[in-house]
């Protein structure tokens, strides 16, 4: 289509004047784009007039580029002889400290048959990932203290053991939207996989594929939607949680899509309309050139740290100027219901008042969640929402699907939550860390353990099916247990 | 109008029987005063026949000794060969270790946009702040357990999140007795400034003027009212917080000089009729002592520790002689509105029953307060008088406004606070902190960071504007989260 | 029998297809019993045509071989000069640091007049344990939380002591089922003993012969229960422990078995159908290697590492295989009734409900217990379910005896369950760990100091005998203390 | 009266056939008393032959001996050359490590005037006491539970602060059974006060005397009763803290005596009719002998430590065989009624039921005591009973008079004990601390800081007397605070 463009030409378009980038060998006009970039011009501008790639790929899908720009926005090629130089420059380049740890560590795994449990896979995925990805994946809003207290409060539930009941056959299996599930266990919001290995979500979408789990794929997977469809197995169930945008084009054509593609059920993320500040995350290049010993490239006296410091380094993604902060129960669900037959679930219910509206205004189901502590701080732990709702309104359990997701590290958590009236439970965080770790086989063996606790848990539960776990086998205790987090 | 003194003439009077101190270049008799100094006489005794100003100069307005001694009292000024004479002495003067460790740490100090939140501000202040300055800006009483518990009150108060309500346009502004306020925030009893900086209160002026946000001036303010009131922008609202001394005629004209002035509101002070001992304020001269290495130079045997040690490195300042312990609601309510038309309002009100009688008597409003935790330990934190007076006397929320301060941290302090019913929260040390580490662009940081939290937070709590801060959305919970300030 | 067999001979026969092992210098065909052992085949084979002595003998009663090869599968004794030369190999072979260090640990145990309570016998046992051994003995399910749980229950119950009530003649003896006791307290669950000392669970039943403590014995207990039985006084009782496996005829003998060597009771195991991850046990011999300086000998890529490593220096037992998993109220207790006069008492008794349901079909006594914590994670302290009962159903305790296990380190542990109405509790690990420090006399040691404990807090608390603690002594206070295992 | 007898003739009397040591310069035959002796005979076999004074000094008042020995036992005095020689012997002595770091810590104790409150007073007399002497001072019973939450108990309570209420003038006198005092506070249970200083009891007898504080003196004080009441001034108040032992006539004489030499009050110990372990004491010695190097000189075998190994350097002084552990409420008041017209109060109370039978029979007074948490684990803080009295039983209020000791560390503790209805308190190890730390002095200080925390706190809560410390003032919270104790 275009002709070769050379890096000298590229280089002279250096500034928010004039802005191009290079991006996996091909040239594009990035000016007028800046100002839409959903993480700011910024982070663009830091890479004007030179190669992106290595900033872009692991936080975009490879066609994220194509979508925002207009076909006279794509250059063309680079030289195949400026390709060479490039790829030979890369090679030669000294590999960072962070580089060589995190080469070094991934060397030093354990062998996956000493992995006992889902805090043994993150404790190996803290040392393997790069630190910012790292950041990125274990963050919570401001000083993350709903992110501890979501798990702390599986803590407080203790069980009412039943003994001689037959239990040599147990089943963990169930239904989940009427979709077969091996385990009363789901993937969610588990994005911006590539992050942690290369194959990104695919890892998740294969595990969960031999295990019969069910995948919840973000709008902002880092591997194109269609491409995960394309790696399920048939029979395999695929779900979409969907980030409404305010461009109402936008967001039918991505539920669209997914319907077209498969997809199962639109999970409407509902607590994410601004994104709130995750320090860790924007700290997290700071503390990297700190461990460099590069010197600070922010300048002093800028008087707000917190938006435009979000560097190249930072994957802390600002999407405020592109998600929907003004959905309603009268405007945006009768809109959903207008563009899909798929079933409707709203994801990040905080208290029982919108459970009940949801039941109300028909929705298929409900996710008790509070973004796994990185949205509101000091938003309820979903455990406890689940319970309030079942002594508050047990009736909503039978008008809608309840799922919550949020500290779920154990068989035993999976099993409270379903005592209490969830239909599932989802996870997120620990599939990252699984495939971070160990890629696909990580899934897998997340999965196997998971199984492997819940069924085990059943049984000495005197459970030998999901319908025998009942709200007369748990109990909320008065005491504060010593944390098991605190051994870990 | 006097004759130049000498050095050597003044170094004459060094003890009880006549005592004369130089303060900027001037000669005073303060022979008499010794016993009517708010801070006892020792400290003054140990600069009898001296140069007093480095003293004097940080917690003292410069009128200050105006006010106090009489015309016969100011002998003149000092010798111009002696003034010449002091200052090639000070500039000589070895620097101590501490003022090196300060002038280091100010070096040191981060970027402005590297600070996300006000943790972060405090922690630079805690750097750069000379020793005395730190531990009477950060002192609470005794063991400074109801410090650390009106912080923590805030932990146990978690959050009914709404969604699908529409906050893209998000308004944080509101009034405070009828003013205008950009944030439902002002300062509360941040005085004594210019231990932390040159310019003391003028930077939070300065800094509030910009931003929109009431600032309460003390009595004690360390930079002159009149001063702090030319500062201001002509639309900006000041208050005063007022201690009534016992002496009438001085509460009389200091109320009728703040009106005149401009301020638009009287703060009574009610929770301070005597100064309790802030241990770790009483202490740090003895640990700046040991730092520097110098040798201890108090006297062994004596036996009342608490009272007369507070020499001269001490900023603890006891105001027992001077503060009206007789107030009442009988006597001094009806004084004060005989003498000013301005809205008064009761500052350090602890319990529901005060809450009450004020809204009896007609107070314009009430700041539920210990006084930051320095007086009386064990005194509730504000936070949970909040919610009793919310649970117990929803009806006085309509008879009076009612602000806490002590413990904000955060915007979602400041949401919960307005959630239970409070107009506004004031915040103190936050201020000082700010100001001290960075002057007026550190009361700007710190207000705009206040800003975001509160807007980011109601958006995520479904609220558009203050008045969606219903009860409805927050729950006291009946567990004891991990709390954030051990994390800090 | 069978002629003698060479070392050379045995070891042509090192994998599944035809595997022997040499047991205390005999030779074994197990290849068909590769499938069938409770432990896998794995750890077998780890010892495949090679003396497996040094492995079997910790673990195993000495008749267990017999019990389960046919007499054919009994190849013979090895030859003469090759037991020799075991013998000399063993000898020269360097001793391994494990080795060293607890020769040396057993040196340095402090004498017994130091040890002053339970916890000092159980520092002195974590010191000259061997690794493996320890972290059997001392092991709880996943995190452990429940093990911690199950102590701290008892920290939240104060006494009313009362006082001016004659108590010089105190009597701490009891009857259990009828039988005399001299304190209530008995052994519960101490089995495997062999691990801790080469006289094993004999070393309990000569230090309770003397104290009269009743001792129960497990179906796993390391010494053979004839051998058990034969060291008991002939006015010793005994209890024994029944691990009910699914082959009836097995379960059958064991329980006529136990009534002919004369002991007294049935507990039969009602919470451990499956035996749960005790994942500190898993864990050891991966310890251990690493602090022999070994090479990793787990293969990578292995995808299940929770049941197929449970290796050579691993004790966690798998017995999935063998326990029944299938009783029932129905057919389990009739069943049993049925072959034994025996009383019966459930062992593992977890809730209020099931409490209530033995009490119905007239069991003799229920054991509330939760394996120690080794079983289900989350199961309520015994303690807690003990409180429980006498709060919603204090009739139950007319019908049967109630008893409690796990937690229990001191005199005041016991006399808290008595006030709430147990009639007796049991203490596992202590016995364990008292002998494997100390052996007999160690036995004896925790005894006396029990005794000390339990007759002087009956005195100040008021009781001159078991009978005068009542439910009025004892108050579960709503507050946290500071825990006494904070300090140890 | 007798010869003088030699070393060389005392020192072939060394064993349980025939025992004598030297006390003081005097011999005596302990053969016979060995049985008797409170402490057991092994401590006093120790010193058989030889001089015992170091030992028997600090422990025992001078007198002591006479009482127990008949006249016959008196051997005589020790040669003058002897004498000489056993004091050159002491002279050359080679000083313990543990004498050197004592005199070197009290050359570093800081002055007076840098004691802010008891904490510091505390941690002085920690530094200066010696080994053995601070575990007998500070130890409780087993693992110290009860003794920190004596103190943590404080931390739930909090004010409800009045202002405007005239405070200027503020009285904290008040009356205890009808005598003056200046404060609400007493010396409770401070006794073998010469372990801490030459002085002994002296040193409270004196400060208490100066500031009208009244002393509670113990049947096991240090110095004798006779000589504490001479030291009194003439209208200082004294009362007797009663041991009473089963033999009546020696109880009868104590409080006769006692009522003889102006003692106005008997408290009657009714919490330590048995004397449990105090395992902090009992460890003492051992631990000093490893800081000294010693080799151990306990021997193996011995099966029962805790109580025969209380050997000479240990303060554990087991009362049991002269201690009335059948005193009873109908037996033992009459006749301390019949043998004395003082007022009767029962020390020890730690119930509301026991405070309603005291009542019931009439006695003057009861205190709230769990003896300082060193004797009955578990038993609730002292100031949870009072607050369980005032909320269960308030009539018992007006029947007697009721006090509490236990973890009192602040003027807050006290005051918030009178706001529950405690008429006084009594405070004991910190007067043990002050004296051993300072001296008659040390006494004062800590009077003259509690005052200072008394009034301060009275006058910010509103109360300008005793009588306005009223329940409405005061608040259980349901939180944990962050501990004080945590801080210091």
């Amino acid at each position: 289509m275009a002709s070769q463009l050379s890096l000298a030409e590229v280089s002279t378009h250096k500034d928010a004047k004039s802005c191009w980038v290079i991006i996996k060998n091909k040239v594009y006009d990035v000016t007028e784009f800046l100002q839409k970039h959903p993480g700011g011009p910024n982070i663009i501008l830091k890479y004007a007039g030179r190669d992106a790639t290595s900033a872009y790929e692991p936080i975009h899908p490879p066609d994220a580029i194509q979508q925002y720009l207009s076909p006279s926005q794509h250059l063309g090629p680079l030289r195949d002889a400026d390709i060479r130089d490039l790829e030979v420059h890369e090679k030669q380049r000294e590999r960072t400290k962070e580089e060589i740890r995190v080469a070094e560590a991934r060397k030093q795994r354990p062998p996956l048959n000493r992995i006992l449990n889902l805090a043994d896979i993150e404790a190996v995925a803290r040392k393997v990932l790069p630190h910012g990805a790292l950041s990125f994946f274990s963050a919570g809003a401001e000083d993350e203290l709903t992110l501890r207290e979501n798990a702390r409060a599986f803590e407080r539930f203790f069980f009412h053991a039943r003994v001689m009941r037959p239990v040599s056959k147990c089943d963990s299996s169930t239904k989940i939207l009427g979709f077969d599930s091996s385990l009363p266990v789901f993937v969610s919001g588990a994005s911006t996989a590539k992050l942690g290995h290369p194959l990104g979500e695919l890892n998740i979408t294969r595990g969960c594929g031999t295990a019969n789990i069910i995948q919840m794929v973000c709008t902002y997977a880092s591997i194109p939607r269609a491409e995960i469809a394309a790696a399920a197995l048939p029979s395999q169930t695929l779900f979409f949680q969907l980030y409404k945008s305010t461009d109402l084009s936008v967001a039918t054509k991505l539920v669209q899509d997914a319907e077209r593609l498969g997809f199962k059920a639109i999970f409407l993320t509902v607590d994410a309309i601004v994104i709130t500040t995750r320090e860790r995350d924007v700290r997290s290049p700071w503390v990297l050139e700190a461990q460099e010993g590069k010197s600070q490239y922010y300048s002093e006296g800028d008087s707000d740290g917190a938006t435009n410091l979000l560097g190249t380094s930072s994957l802390h993604v600002n999407r405020n100027n592109v998600l929907d902060a003004d959905m309603s129960w009268q405007v945006t669900i009768p809109w959903l219901r207008s563009i899909t037959k798929l079933p409707i679930i709203l994801k990040g219910i905080q208290c029982v008042e919108d459970a009940v509206l949801a039941a109300d205004i028909g929705v298929e189901g409900i996710l008790l969640s509070n973004h796994g502590g990185r949205q509101l701080e000091y938003s309820l732990p979903p455990l406890e929402v689940l319970y309030k709702l079942r002594q508050q309104r047990p009736d909503v359990f039978s008008k809608l699907e309840v799922y919550i997701d949020g500290g779920i590290r154990r068989g035993t958590d999976v099993i409270k939550a379903l005592c209490l009236g969830a239909k599932a439970v989802g996870l997120g965080r620990p599939f990252l860390y699984a495939l971070s770790a160990y890629g696909e086989v990580g899934v897998s063996k997340l999965i196997s353990i998971l199984e492997r606790e819940i069924v085990t848990s059943m049984r000495l539960l005197g459970a030998a099916r999901i319908s025998d776990l009942t709200p007369e086998l748990i109990e909320r205790v008065d005491w504060e247990p010593v944390s098991r987090m605190s051994k870990l």
